[in-house]
């Protein structure tokens, strides 16, 4: 599954309180500025204790995915789908003084895992974001690589999300602030779902559909949308050969590489 | 934070569809036992390819926690208080085979990571109870020990939680499971709080007291109740020294220790 959390051409539609935009990553949060010190724990990272301009200033693309394992390897495969100067060696984990999450950067690519479900990745939004303001970064693309349950689709196909769901299949993410229930629309980028779609059509055998994803807070109670994994119509075990998982997990790294490739074509052809 | 999820002499109060009690771990799924194989996918086990039995069927504490790195530290500090046989350097990642959680296992004690947020231990929870199911376990306590925020207590106190609240501090745990709410009762064994509050007394200077632990889907967007790393009333940074947090971390531990000594004493004196 692929999921769009924002986009680098776009107000960002999924959270009020931020905007990734064609300039740079701003936070609608009065008191940032004015911080001695923004301590973004779970990445142990600091602004006092790292410069975040320096570190990450010329980000332009996030990939986000559940298993550090996997985002480790992403970052290898897009350094080399890159032709990025350095050796594969030089990537380490940016955030190895702690275990929640690891980030690996090469070139213009931030690659990060998130952990399982809503929660964990909601942290780590939290701090990323507020990294990538101190950093200065502007034109960011967000994008979540993962896996995912399916439903009458096949196995192994890669979906784009267009709009992702929540328990009750309804489009709006919902959160409990003081109290009370916010709610926010979790319609995503469509010219971007589109862009990534015509991006699958330049490589051989990746089944590629948009579709609706569905987030919930658990993974067993509830029937969970979009493949790739397994056809939960079928069966709820994921009994795939561990070769095949493996490549399925694959698919979506090749066209999230074929995607960045081109973005960069375009900017360097501007 | 000490979060008792479920007691060896008690029935399980937080799931009416599990019973962990004084016999075997059962789970009331009417398909479980017919089932040719039960692949615990983020575990990376199964019924076919692992005896369960054999690796598991003497576990009679399984304490879990966020960190992989905090979780396997806790299983060389309980191996040595314990005073178990064979070396430290044995004991190792049981679900090495994938980066979801990790999983150390020395004598009666299983150690095990849930990375963060309700989702990541839900589905942790529903594969380790089919484990123990599997493994013809007996006996089980289950119990959280990890860290929190906390309000108007100081940073460093240990609470042990003898009731779960939501965001609107209210005593219950809600699913949807196909699109209906499903309403849970959060209260946890108060005999065993008591316990293990009466265990803290015979430590010197670990100050710890029983209280409420709010369990959000979010980190920032919550009042958080319940302790240790920092008071909410006064800042929201983790501005703590890392060796005080180091510190800090330790103590539940420490209590589990007493703890499990005091109740493996009690069982060897039967």
């Amino acid at each position: 599954m692929t999921s769009i959390l924002t986009d680098s051409s776009k107000s960002m539609r999924t959270d009020g309180n931020t905007y990734v935009g064609n300039r740079f990553v701003h936070v609608k949060n009065p008191h940032l500025d004015s911080m001695d010190e923004d301590i973004l724990y779970h990445l142990d990272l600091g602004t006092k204790t790292h410069n975040f301009p320096a570190m990450f200033g010329d980000v332009k693309f996030v990939c986000i995915g559940g298993s550090p394992n996997r985002m480790k390897a992403f970052a290898m495969f897009i350094h080399k789908e890159l032709r990025l100067k350095g050796s594969e060696e030089d990537i380490q984990d940016i955030c190895a003084g702690t275990d929640r999450y690891c980030m690996y950067k090469t070139g213009p690519v931030l690659s990060i895992s998130h952990g399982m479900g809503i929660p964990s990745i909601s942290i780590l939004l939290h701090e990323l974001i507020k990294l990538l303001h101190h950093a200065k970064c502007c034109d960011v693309t967000i994008i979540r690589i993962g896996t995912s349950g399916g439903i009458g689709i096949e196995p192994g196909s890669v979906v784009i999300t267009d709009t992702a769901v929540d328990s009750f299949f309804k489009p709006r993410f919902e959160q409990i602030i003081l109290d009370t229930v916010v709610t926010r629309s979790t319609e995503l980028d469509k010219e971007l779902a589109e862009e990534l779609l015509n991006c699958s059509k330049e490589i051989p055998d990746l089944p590629t559909l948009i579709g609706h994803t569905m987030c919930t807070y658990d993974f067993y109670e509830a029937a969970v949308v979009c493949v790739t994994l397994l056809n939960r119509l079928e069966c709820d075990q994921i009994n795939s050969p561990h070769e095949v998982l493996l490549e399925y997990q694959q698919r979506p790294q090749k066209l999230i590489s074929v995607f960045i490739k081109k973005r960069l074509g375009r900017q360097n052809s501007k």
